[in-house]
């Protein structure tokens, strides 16, 4: 059996032979069901970090969004030298270690796209070295141009006509979760070892073309390994063997992670879930007499500066698409084991404690593994943290569980992958209520009036017909499901050959299981639409062409966000249906296909694509986000709308279904104690029905409009807020996504 | 029907609407059973623009071998400004075009291998710019790092211990014969419009990986095409539509090929069968009165003189195996069609006719395709220009016609590939004299003394049984099938992933047809050795660790080249096994597997590799070419031989059998007449037996001797002489391929 010193302590197991993360953590983990007492504050270099990094961030506001652009460096594990916070300061620094030379300097990525890398310098006022334009045009094809290289017409009319949106083909697919710890629990040594096993075990007599990719990627891989090396050295360190301590397994994994966000520039770039697994560390060297409480807490906060430092260089429409420069660093606390232990440990309640050490903060996107039968210290303290940062999301690690395991992580906002055996096929979303459009039109889109879908047979009454609606529906989206698969086959194709994600699938298993993720926009809308149809009179609005661009609801029909079953099981209804036209496609890698109704902050750019709907909702109005009831349709409060999400079967939106809620503080009570006793309430009976995700805001109106028109207060500066899958700073959004947030329900009763 | 003016005076036909060179050819060629009495002397502008090339070759071979580099500037179609043979008399060149800006001025070409190129340079003292490494290996992955990225331990064994040779994992695999005729007969803009429609109907319901890599590969050929335009007009020519004369024809198609040489550096760049085509617009000019025969002749001349000036910039290890500096511009005339008619132009003769006008050259690398039923004065003619240029090879067309109809062409040496409708993935050769010897042996390699091939029980007998060797031997050659294939397999993917021929597949049907090209070394060898094991006895002389070093035979045995059946079933016996070998294996993309008995001048590295065998040839000694006769065994004359090689049956080799042969003039006849006439019927009577391939040399050892010591003599100057598949100035073979070209049988007696 392998032994290094540096596991003096760990119980060992199949983990010290086998890369397995997952057991080393179950051998070795200390749960902790005691309360955040024991919590330090900042200390010294810390505040003194943090204060410069507030300045520096301060700054990149003032000069519109970024400080600083690379023109010259292709980006690379090792393209840049060391860089620091502050290089008179570098000393204070527990983690170490930056994407570029500099902080908050954006690196040039121009693998995925090099239009849209110098898209992006333009837009902020720099302008990239012509001969990478060189390079990347006529040496290296990039991703993008893979991609539209193949692309058909259908699929470039339903890009444009935005019935699907959000396809990563310009730039990283992300979502993809390298198992970072290994890093620190193996070091780069054992893990090039194993990987060479693998690259020895892959052949058959044959050599199939399936073979010969697999070689070529993990040979990249390994490659990728030995850079990691050389860029951990560059900043003194060697992490060739395990990590010793746990300062070492923090920065270990951090090198890890490093690697990730110097190479891809992904939408989500997620980091996963460490936290139980560095307690491991934290608590051995506690138990040494060689760390102090301080001292854990100061790596964490540490770490956690830098995984609020993680930025990309962005263009105008991605950022419509996702407001407020989110980069998903998702990290996750909390969860069960699958032996029935909670696996919370004090290191759950250090993360947490950021918010507070370090105020709110958008980033990492902390994930709390929600389970009514977590320790009630832990669930009482992540309540008090939304009550008083809004920064944190919620996700059912009881229904998650039994799917992925006890050692998934969260990718991106709401996609659970199992760590280290895992990746994602990333696929933006299709908008349902636009086919529902596509099938009452004959696939003529109202808004752009171009013949995208096929022509089929559109409806010529004045009044719908809920059986005709329904037939024409399905066919709709049948075709809508083809086309989008067919599309994302093409995307990931292209980003394997162009744009491999080489360090994080080298902390990933060579034999690796592959989803391949769609989602559902509009779904809310569609859902009312189908109830008014059924239940009220829908009659269409035509212009000089026949096409109907409004309907007029006759009389009431049930909304979903009411707990009201006639329209919550038109919306299990259409979840499934939609889920088993994608089964029947092909999907590239054979990779299993599941869906997500999220939207992020798309449902705005999403809402202006789309024209009205018969539940109401005028044309160029934002959809309602995710699985959102549609704003102004709850009109039960909040326990009535969260009971309609929970309906909907997690087992058919594998990727995830998310929902986000705004609380008026005063709803939840008086004080933060009874505040946060009810909070606690409201997350065990909506998660106990088997609902998946909640983001949780406690905020009234009143704080979000005074901070729109007064961006420049200074309470305002790290005011965070849950958007759907992620949180944001309010005053970072647009002000067309700021009034969409303001414009969404906020419950001032339960 | 589409129809262009530029089409005037044809006949169409469904020609006109699908591309469709053959079917135009066959509707317009004009048969031509005369003799070579109209041909025209070289033209002022020939002698001038010839005695130019003929400075600069000289001025090149006084440079070692390269006049000059690039070292800047990356090959591509459009990478260089346009280039004269003499910018001063720029207007006498009918045909311009050139690699690079500059005559013999060799392009760097990295997307094969960057470290190629890099040495390619550094051999003959140039030094490539710094940043084109860091392009080529940071930023932009090539062919030969991709190959070995995934190349499996045995893979590379069997390459370092060379019974796999000529694996063309470092630059371009060639071999690719672009259907060039089209760009005169459509234009670029039809066939751009053709390929677009490809384009759109290559997609189903599921976009397969194999419809993305199509979709893509179409889009580059797109790009191809129009880069073509564009070099073109740099050169002053609109390409757009098609041809309007012959000297547009000429050009447009020069063109075509002009991008493939531009962008490939495959060993073997081929013309393809353009003549009979060429000759169809050179008849149209002389009926018009508007082109005389003279000027027709200049053309053919100034084209060919383009095809003499080829160039690539070699490394010294491909130098060993391809010696003197082949390109394989080869050419086809002659042939029969279908339909029975001769394909025998007067333009068959002009390309002739240009080895008269402007003196002897390999390149290019002229190719009868011969049927005793041609013309008899065309048969007569070529065969004169055997016995004045030994430049010329004859390939049977009443078998190749069977399997390739009659608008194939040949590619490299001996492949023939249905123009415009097929390319080839070429696949080197595997010693099989060298697995005979691992057959005893265990798959030891008795020169290097490592265990290459599986550790299979050795021959232990003092006396080698024929069964037991035969046994052994099937299970080894099964082995190096299996592993040979594989090989192939990985470099064919990495160069389509690398470095994909778009300009060469543009101008090939997309719904292409593929074969798979392997290629069987020391075919003779193992004839003979298995046939003294059968017929004599066989000791096995082992060194100190007990491997079999070296044999004695006692007592005579019938060699292959004697018409003697017992040895010659032997051979049929070993290409048959070989071919169902390798017709087993998986290939990638679905290729039709297919061989060929061709060594081209890498038998010396061959035999240099190979251990002594049975038939009493020594180790280190090159083995003998292709499919002929070993050296000194042919104890029966010309005509003996050839009927041995005659008995290998086309249909298991449909990639070419090579037979090369020298003839002492004197055994011809006394004066020139009676010298073709003699070679005539020997050609009828060896090709009417259904052999394959001849190379025909008509000269005395003397001679070579005599070159090989004066070098310096003006007559050796262009002195050109066949090798296996190809021809070359035997002043730049290596010394040792003039030893070993020199130790070939010369038939002094018929």
């Amino acid at each position: 059996m392998t032994d290094f010193e540096q596991w003096k302590g760990f119980e060992q197991g199949k983990w010290c032979d086998d890369i397995d993360t997952r057991d080393f953590i179950q051998k070795n983990y200390t749960p902790y069901d005691g309360d955040e007492s024991f919590l330090a504050g900042p200390t010294d270099a810390t505040n003194k970090l943090w204060g410069k990094l507030q300045e520096l961030q301060k700054q990149e506001r003032a000069k519109g969004g970024v400080l600083d652009m690379d023109t010259h460096i292709v980006t690379g594990i090792n393209a840049h030298k060391p860089g620091y916070i502050d290089e008179s300061m570098k000393d204070l620094e527990k983690i170490v270690g930056l994407q570029t030379d500099k902080p908050l300097k954006r690196a040039f990525m121009p693998f995925g796209g090099i239009k849209m890398a110098e898209e992006a310098c333009s837009t902020y006022g720099y302008e990239p070295d012509p001969e990478l334009h060189k390079i990347f045009t006529q040496y290296h094809k990039t991703h993008n141009q893979g991609v539209f290289d193949v692309y058909t017409p259908e699929m470039r009319a339903v890009r444009k006509n935005k019935i699907i949106t959000g396809l990563p083909d310009t730039y990283g697919r992300g979502r993809i979760v390298g198992d970072y710890r290994r890093v620190a629990l193996y070091g780069i040594d054992m893990l090039i070892a194993k990987k060479q096993e693998d690259f020895v075990e892959c052949q058959s007599e044959s050599m199939f073309e399936d073979e010969i990719r697999q070689r070529e990627e993990i040979t990249m891989q390994i490659n990728a390994l030995k850079e990691m090396k050389t860029m951990a050295e560059s900043y003194g360190f060697d992490i060739s063997k395990p990590a010793k301590d746990a300062r070492e397994a923090c920065q270990w994994l951090y090198f890890g992670y490093l690697a990730a966000i110097k190479t891809q520039n992904g939408a989500a770039m997620s980091v996963g879930r460490v936290s139980t697994f560095l307690d491991i560390y934290i608590q051995r060297d506690l138990d040494n007499g060689t760390l102090t409480e301080e001292e854990a807490q100061e790596l964490i906060d540490h770490m956690v500066m830098k995984f609020r430092m993680v930025k990309f260089a962005r263009i105008p429409s991605y950022n419509e698409l996702f407001s407020g420069d989110p980069v998903w660093a998702t990290l996750n606390v909390g969860g069960k084991g699958v032996d029935g232990r909670s696996m919370v440990t004090k290191n759950d309640f250090r993360f947490l404690h950021t918010l507070e050490n370090m105020g709110p903060s958008p980033e990492p996107n902390l994930t709390v593994l929600y389970s009514s039968k977590l320790p009630e210290a832990f669930k009482r303290y992540a309540a008090a943290i939304s009550v008083r940062t809004s920064s944190i999301q919620y996700e059912n690690d009881d229904v998650m569980r039994v799917t992925w395991g006890d050692d998934y992580a969260i990718c991106c906002c709401v996609s659970a992958t199992q760590t280290g055996k895992e990746m994602q096929f990333f696929g933006a979303r299709a908008n349902l209520a636009k086919c529902l459009l596509y099938a009452i039109n004959g696939g003529m889109d109202a808004r752009t009036k171009v013949q995208v879908g096929p022509e089929y047979r559109p409806i010529t009454s004045e009044y719908l017909d809920y059986d005709e609606v329904l037939d024409k529906y399905d066919k709709m989206m049948d075709w809508l499901a083809r086309v989008y698969v067919r599309t994302l086959n093409v995307i990931h194709y292209m980003h394997d050959k162009y744009y491999y994600e080489a360090a994080e699938m080298a902390l990933i298993d060579t034999d690796v299981r592959r989803t391949f993720a769609t989602g559902i926009a509009g779904f809310s809308h569609v859902v009312d639409s189908l109830s008014a149809i059924k239940y009220a009179k829908v009659k269409t609005v035509r212009d000089e062409n026949g096409i109907v661009v409004d309907f007029e609801t006759e009389g009431d029909f049930p909304r979903y966000g009411n707990d009201d079953d006639r329209a919550d099981e038109i919306a299990v209804w259409l979840l499934k249906t939609f889920m088993a036209k994608i089964k029947k496609c092909h999907t590239y890698r054979n990779s299993e296909p599941t869906t997500s109704i999220l939207t992020i902050t798309s449902n705005v750019v999403y809402g202006k694509a789309t024209a009205s709907l018969p539940d109401g909702r005028k044309a160029g109005e934002p959809l309602s986000p995710g699985a959102n009831p549609s704003y102004g349709a709850e009109q039960n409060g909040l326990v009535a709308s969260l009971n309609s999400v929970a309906k909907l079967p997690y087992e058919y939106a594998l990727d995830g279904i998310s929902n986000t809620q705004t609380i008026n503080p005063d709803a939840l009570g008086h004080e933060e104690s009874e505040q946060v006793t009810n909070l606690v309430n409201v997350l065990n009976g909506y998660f106990d029905q088997g609902a998946h995700h909640l983001n949780v805001n406690v905020f009234g109106k009143e704080k979000l409009i005074d901070a729109m028109e007064h961006p420049e207060k200074e309470e305002y500066a790290n005011f965070t807020i849950r958007v759907s899958g992620y949180a944001v700073k309010f005053i970072d959004l647009t002000r067309e996504q700021q009034l969409d947030v303001i414009s969404r329900t906020c419950h001032a009763s339960m």
